[in-house]
């Protein structure tokens, strides 16, 4: 099967063909993105979400601009091509793989000398990130491979997947490449209250890939593991600190309730998630809407005006985390902080 | 404020006053059976639920047939009324409490001598069951005192309220009686998926009475504990066996949660729920329509063919609980077992 790619960029149309997921998993559809405003338009609408996905939104959106610009002078195109990146950037500005797709790509804008140069330096860049994203994901995959038994039964939260990259995914990426490596393997997905990226997505990215999975509510995962039918639990991380890996709410139950089970956990996410340098204490987590709990896709479910506590992420300390599966091998913390702050100063590995 | 009644029999019209607990939160509409087939049918599309309301639901039907029957002759008249019990018992096969409530005004109806006798009869045993319900909730929520300290953050799940009996409730029996004892509480309830009966109908009743609760997504309990911001967890039960307590699904991950973080797990029900001669491995969750999960009050959130487990409760077993807290005291098991049954004897407690 076609690998599932949530944007593709067309240096030649141009354009940047994307999946609109705000209609994901009722319909699949390919839109495409002519200019900077459709693109802007289609993350501010969550049409692309996910935080690798973003960034390579933001790398090709900058790569589109430089393709599309028609100033003659470099001064003048350069400050086109500036006035996009701060269009996108504006979108989602707490996003910081949009920032980074998107400044790398403007960084190939500006080091150029000629018009034609900066054309040819921004599609070489967006295309490295969309393919250095991808390579990540494959070699997460692999990493993951040891943990994976064959006949695993494994536990996901919320969509660490395909729709959320380039393609592949990070903890969707793990079962892939077991899957693909011929393992037996079978997934409960949890929902994932309040925005039901598990239900929307997670199913749906493995049924398309004929891979075998099983909702059920968040609230049903405690229950499946004290039966002993979860063998591992693999999620993905929006951010590593040094004593804690966030993620989307509902993963730090998880956590918990596979120690008391004695059931491994892990997170699979590359080495730029890792904020090593800072802790728990100093992240702030996003409260969203409390609309996403009174509402079900904007169908209400509670009195209007009742009181809400909506935090997007959680925390779960380092001690309930068997090991972070990252492409370049499965790390533990805190005992490999010095490895991994080593590993990305020599690959060079920023957000 | 006036308590909230789900169930209102009035004998001198005769009809049967019910809130339609479907269109809750959005509307508290009174709505009146006025003959079996009305009533049957609120039960049947859920109108009506909750196990103790259901009872007084099932005594209370069958008194408005022993009232609305004309046959003249007894044999003829008790006929009717038996088939006026049948027909309500098959609106939910697998409601005790509604077997129950039915059972014991038809038997009341079968004492009699005359039709008159019959008709006297079957309002009191109505009366006294709605009554009984009424009295058994005020008095566990009296129990329940001693654990709800001032300012208790109590978290609790599903709803085990005045909508589920004749009124007060069970759990929100207990931290009603607190409220109403001057000591400051306030809530988090769960949302509960699948059915949200948490976001639905706990937050409404609360909120009516003035007490301070917030909604949260079943995944957020957690981080709640972790953050010290539960004080004591109240919820109901359906069932309890000698090894564990049934109740909604979901109610065994906040107690695994509740034990790592070492807060109290409350269980708050009447001495009627213990099947103290069972043990878990006897009773048979019901799982229900896939459809509950793939699908939020009727609107699809996953893939329409995805394959789902739903079971309905779940067991948390006994080393988890803190205690039960019933009518005539809070118990723990498996130590008091021979105290639940030597009672359950004195007091001729069935169901």
């Amino acid at each position: 099967m076609e690998p599932l790619r949530p944007i593709i960029f067309h240096p030649h149309v141009p354009s940047i063909e994307y999946i609109e997921q705000t209609l994901l998993p009722d319909t699949c559809e390919i839109r495409t993105a002519e200019c900077i405003s459709d693109l802007a338009d289609a993350i501010v609408r969550l049409g692309i979400r996910g935080a690798p996905a973003l960034g390579c939104a933001g790398a090709s959106g900058v790569a589109l601009s430089a393709l599309l610009t028609k100033e003659d002078s470099f001064p003048a195109y350069l400050k086109q091509v500036r006035s996009d990146a701060d269009i996108l950037k504006s979108t989602r500005p707490t996003a910081v793989n949009l920032f980074y797709g998107v400044d790398f790509v403007l960084n190939a804008v500006e080091s150029a000398l000629t018009i034609e140069e900066a054309k040819n330096r921004a599609v070489d860049a967006a295309r490295e990130v969309i393919r250095s994203d991808s390579r990540t994901c494959h070699a997460i995959g692999k990493t993951g491979l040891s943990v994976i038994p064959d006949g695993a039964r494994i536990l996901t939260h919320c969509n660490a997947g395909a729709l959320a990259c380039a393609e592949w995914g990070t903890a969707l990426g793990v079962i892939r490449t077991a899957h693909e490596a011929g393992k037996k393997v079978s997934v409960f997905a949890c929902e994932t209250r309040p925005l039901l990226q598990g239900a929307r997505l997670t199913t749906w990215e493995l049924m398309r890939d004929g891979i075998d999975v099983t909702l059920i509510t968040d609230s049903m995962a405690a229950v499946l593991m004290r039966k002993g039918k979860i063998d591992v639990v693999v999620v993905g991380a929006d951010r590593i600190v040094s004593d804690a890996v966030f993620n989307k709410i509902g993963t730090y139950m998880h956590a918990v309730c596979a120690k008391v089970h004695n059931i491994p956990f892990y997170i699979a996410a590359p080495l730029s998630t890792f904020d090593e340098e800072s802790s728990e204490e100093f992240v702030t987590v996003e409260e969203r809407s409390p609309d996403e709990v009174r509402k079900v896709r904007g169908y209400a479910t509670s009195p209007g005006d009742v009181p809400v506590w909506n935090p997007a992420f959680d925390a779960t300390p380092v001690h309930l985390v068997s090991g972070i599966i990252t492409e370049y091998g499965i790390f533990s913390l805190p005992g490999d902080i010095e490895t991994i702050k080593q590993l990305k100063k020599e690959k060079n590995i920023q957000v």
